[in-house]
């Protein structure tokens, strides 16, 4: 059995949604198909989650939705009418719609959060009439019937242990079930959005319930690319990766889902396909647990400005007992959370992402320093970048620093760090900026020197 | 005017002494002779500053002392027999040494340091004697007379600011100042020891105060080397280096001398010359504030042993707020300090002295990690080294972290780790401690191919 998630993209349209019920149809191991809510037909257009927002706001301010709630349906009438099924569906939906919208007001941002969800749940059935009306043999299922339990963490909710339990009678289904993604159900039946990647975690915790043979996951390109296509020239495919891989790509933005979404599906090995809705017969990227890696050590490069250095020095810093936890503090009073600290003898250095500071924030900093933790210099450099090369091999295969580390030195780049030693699947370099460009195009270069297909 | 100091085995004979007075006889412009201890004549030697701790603690436990006495009076016998000098020198130390056992013993650390101090005082009452023999004018000054005020820390203690006021006046002197190196008084009048390599703060903090042109710091070895002699054939002497150079080669345990001691003379921008009694025409190695490094950037390699690395893995970890200063403080609740702390997202390790750590020590930490923050995985491993690559010139010059990668690699060793970033003049990689030796050898030869004296 497989199980199938489709994004934004994949789900906009009509004629989107004739290539997802092709792709279901020609696998009859396609049996449990997540949905997210229709998203971008072109690039300017609008979300549908981003109609439903601004309708909940529409209702929450002045109360005047009408106009909000219209260009909502008229998206679900455009995609029915489209599919070629009748008005019903489509007041199922807007009936739906006006229903939520009346819900208590009280706690804001629940309120907002189930007409978010609406975008999913009334795709989905909207998508399971137009499998049902093709002759497929196929459901919606309610994520609160199927027994989806999460925690009760509104926008980042987490399915609890019982929640595998109920989604396993999936299985037993005669048909294919249609199912939205992004929410679940409290213990004690309140609606619970996941966070950012919703969908992804909803097909990741069915595909781990249902134990899965594999988990597809739908969405606009044809593979995980080994590095930037808008950066690198036609930079080659990954076919296969492993989880511990993907991992480390997604800190420098490889954004091409949400990894931590995978999470569910990790931990109980199922194998995840990233698929092209536009070109489903292109074999895509495995996500896998292991890879023979003997040949490609280096899976993927991935690169990511805005990151600052808060430096401090003091003589003899090294022998103050507590001083780089007291100066970690600082921070974390400042809620700002950190990537790397590389230290010498009598400095340390700590790099953030720089939408973390603010000029009040950085002077607030600089101010302890010098008051509490005596320092003979402290100072907030910008403008940085992170340069992380990812793979299994990295650990064993002697040379790879040093190959990385001549690379970047040939565009003329400086090294402003590295951070070797912890993760045993990638290497950090920080370089300046400007430097980010030509640094991954010399990198991929030195490690994907031929055009040939990765990962075998 | 130039302040030396000579230290234990540079005074530790007749023979030695000689040499001192000789190398002090032949420039006029050393005014200021700062000594230590009588140190080893030989390999199995007892260092005087033994035998008296031997005295102190005979007289503390058993009350019998004359044994260890007379071990101590008859060294300096010795010594003022070859030198020529009549019994009285060698009765006023036996009185002294008689005196300072009577003394109130209820602080036993005060008394106990009271009695190794006296190596030192006594040792600089006897040069002074047979400077003055020689024809030299010279006089034995006391640090309390002096007014050598530090602070109330015994065994660490600092020299304050009225210290540097007062010592300045010995510029007025007419002859040659003997002054024995390693404690000094607080504002009470109690004597305080200073923390190891004594003398050489006292040296620094003499130098410093008179302004002096130069600090002659005269030990056994002819200059400091680009790398430890023990492990490469003949390295290259280093000639000139800056404080910075120094003090990140005594990471490792660059041990000529204690850097921290030269910190007063730093910080006054006095120049330091390290010299060797026993070769005194050598131009030894000058210590300076800044030097050109465009022809030698890397100055030294160091390496050590006995590091550990604790490493804990977590998913997710990136986003837990305060995770990394949650783990340092369960170290520091363990009064363990570290050197590094690489960091990648999932996981952070932190590399420790080895000593620091006992079974039950790691056997907390582990515990600790397992039920407070929820490790994923946690574990502790040993027998790691630190190399460390030091050069002004290193973080301007491209391409240097790439020749010290490659020839790491070269010899077959694993970069377990890398640190750059936060000093501008070092660079450290922990590798496995079986390799040390390999990667010290390599390393050297990648950076000082020839044996042409370094910088000029």
């Amino acid at each position: 059995m497989k199980v199938c998630k489709f994004g934004g993209t994949s789900v906009a349209s009509a004629e989107q949604i004739k290539k997802v019920a092709a792709i279901v149809g020609e696998d009859t191991k396609r049996k449990i198909v997540v949905v997210s809510a229709p998203g971008k037909r072109f690039n300017d257009d609008i979300k549908v989650t981003d109609l439903l927002i601004k309708l909940a706001e529409a209702s929450l301010s002045t109360g005047e939705t009408e106009k909000e709630l219209q260009a909502v349906v008229d998206r679900y009438a455009d995609i029915a009418k489209g599919l070629g099924l009748d008005e019903h569906i489509v007041n199922i939906i807007e009936e739906d719609l006006r229903g939520r919208l009346t819900i208590n007001r009280d706690n804001r941002d629940l309120f907002v959060d189930q007409l978010k969800a609406s975008g999913e749940d009334n795709n989905a059935k909207l998508i399971a009439a137009y499998f049902s009306s093709i002759g497929m043999e196929a459901e919606y299922v309610n994520p609160k019937e199927a027994g989806l339990i999460v925690s009760d963490e509104p926008g980042r909710a987490r399915a609890l242990p019982e929640a595998y339990e109920n989604l396993s009678n999936l299985r037993d289904r005669k048909g294919i079930v249609v199912f939205p993604g992004f929410f679940g159900y409290s213990r004690d039946g309140v609606m619970m959005t996941f966070a950012r990647g919703g969908s992804d975690i909803t097909g990741s915790i069915l595909a781990a319930a249902v134990n899965a043979e594999l988990y597809e996951n739908f969405t606009d390109v044809d593979s995980v690319f080994a590095a930037n296509p808008k950066v690198v020239d036609s930079p080659v495919e990954i076919k296969r990766m492993t989880y511990r891989e993907m991992r480390e790509l997604s800190y420098a933005g490889f954004s091409v889902f949400h990894d931590e979404a995978l999470m569910p599906a990790f931990q109980r090995s199922v194998p995840v396909c990233i698929k092209n809705t536009n070109n489903p017969s292109a074999e895509g990227t495995m996500i896998v647990a292991e890879r023979e890696y003997s040949k490609s050590p280096v899976i993927g490069i991935a690169a990511d400005g805005g990151f600052s250095t808060i430096y401090v020095s003091k003589y003899l810093m090294n022998r103050e007992l507590g001083f780089g936890r007291r100066l970690l503090q600082i921070l974390e009073d400042e809620y700002i959370s950190y990537e790397h600290t590389p230290s010498g003898i009598d400095d340390l250095s700590v790099i953030v992402r720089s939408h973390q500071l603010t000029p009040e924030k950085e002077a607030r900093i600089i101010s302890r320093c010098r008051e509490e933790l005596l320092v003979d210099d402290v100072y907030v450099e910008h403008h940085f970048a992170m340069v992380v090369l990812v793979g299994e091999g990295m650990h064993n295969t002697r040379g790879l620093t040093a190959r990385a580390t001549t690379a970047i030195s040939r565009v003329g780049a400086n090294i402003e760090m590295i951070n070797q030693g912890s993760s045993e699947v990638s290497l950090v370099f920080g370089i300046q900026e400007k430097d980010t460009e030509s640094v991954l195009k010399e990198l991929y270069k030195e490690f994907f020197s031929t055009s040939a297909v990765l990962g075998v």
